[in-house]
């Protein structure tokens, strides 16, 4: 797995200069941009955008990768990746918001994870130069952001999925708030 | 935006030794696992999980991080983030394989985006120790995995969302293959 990809990253240049300060198995991005919300604290926000309905956000794009926008304002939602920015280290295990059990972190979306990777869908209301006015934000504000993708109903919608424990509770991530577990 | 999250990256060690080789403001995730599938080759592959139906494929995940898998077998399908690993550099805008015509990289899946991220959702038909049986796999052999999360109608599916550009063209990427233009 050799780290060969990145142009926009520093891989290239540590590969060049030989470094031994960054592994060479690992990926290393950049943020594209970063995500304002009203939420400046985990405590009490919601988490997931089924609890945050009618919440609104902004993305600040990088103005370099405005172009990369063209065409997006078509669709109705979008796919957010994003770094869990505030989350140190990771549990195997995790009692995660909707359960008093615990699950294997695979299992759950709870954000101290060996990779601290975050996705959420947000309905996209306008496009604006190198800004996005979303909403359904169950962000941080402040959270960096790694990557937008139109979401596509072909491709992602699966409604007859089964949802193993969270079949049971998925349903309350509406009213379910964060709490300080998982700083 | 400040990279002050990742326990488990070379992040931490780079502040303490000051070192300048990497940028403070990145993120550096080390794969969890790899994915084994049988396409070798970007060239004819599918370019959606949907053009892949029946399509097996493993997942290695490190040994160690065994323990975060517990309860995901109730699961029918996951959420796959993986590097395109293959993919160097990006373009802003590009012709995808679902058309004929130019849209910003943020409204398409390319693989050539600013952070080479991807995400598939594969059906998981088995959890064998620390290894995964999953189908519908469109993802190239040896692909290092970032993150599983596990995936949840309630969270996940839209049915009703609209697809901007790729509402005339999603059916068609049960037929589509890759090709070479994003190499």
């Amino acid at each position: 797995m050799k780290a060969d990809t990145m142009d926009t990253t520093a891989n290239k240049d540590e590969e060049e200069m030989g470094s031994t300060v960054c592994q060479a198995d690992s990926f290393r991005y950049t943020p594209i941009g970063i995500v304002r919300s009203p939420f400046t604290d985990t405590a009490g926000m919601p988490i997931q955008p089924a609890g945050a309905k009618g919440v609104r956000g902004t993305i600040a794009l990088r103005p370099d990768l405005k172009a990369g926008l063209a065409d997006l304002k078509g669709f109705s939602h979008i796919i957010l990746i994003y770094a869990f920015h505030r989350s140190k280290g990771y549990s195997l295990e995790v009692t995660p918001f909707l359960d008093t059990a615990r699950h294997g972190v695979f299992a759950t979306r709870a954000p101290k994870r060996p990779n601290a990777i975050g996705i959420s869908i947000v309905r996209l209301i306008a496009v604006e130069e190198n800004v996005l006015i979303i909403e359904n934000v169950d962000l941080l504000d402040g959270t960096p952001l790694l990557d937008i993708k139109p979401y596509v109903p072909a491709f992602d919608a699966f409604s007859d999925a089964k949802a193993g424990w969270l079949d049971q509770t998925a349903g309350n991530a509406e009213s379910a708030r964060a709490d300080e577990r998982f700083r």
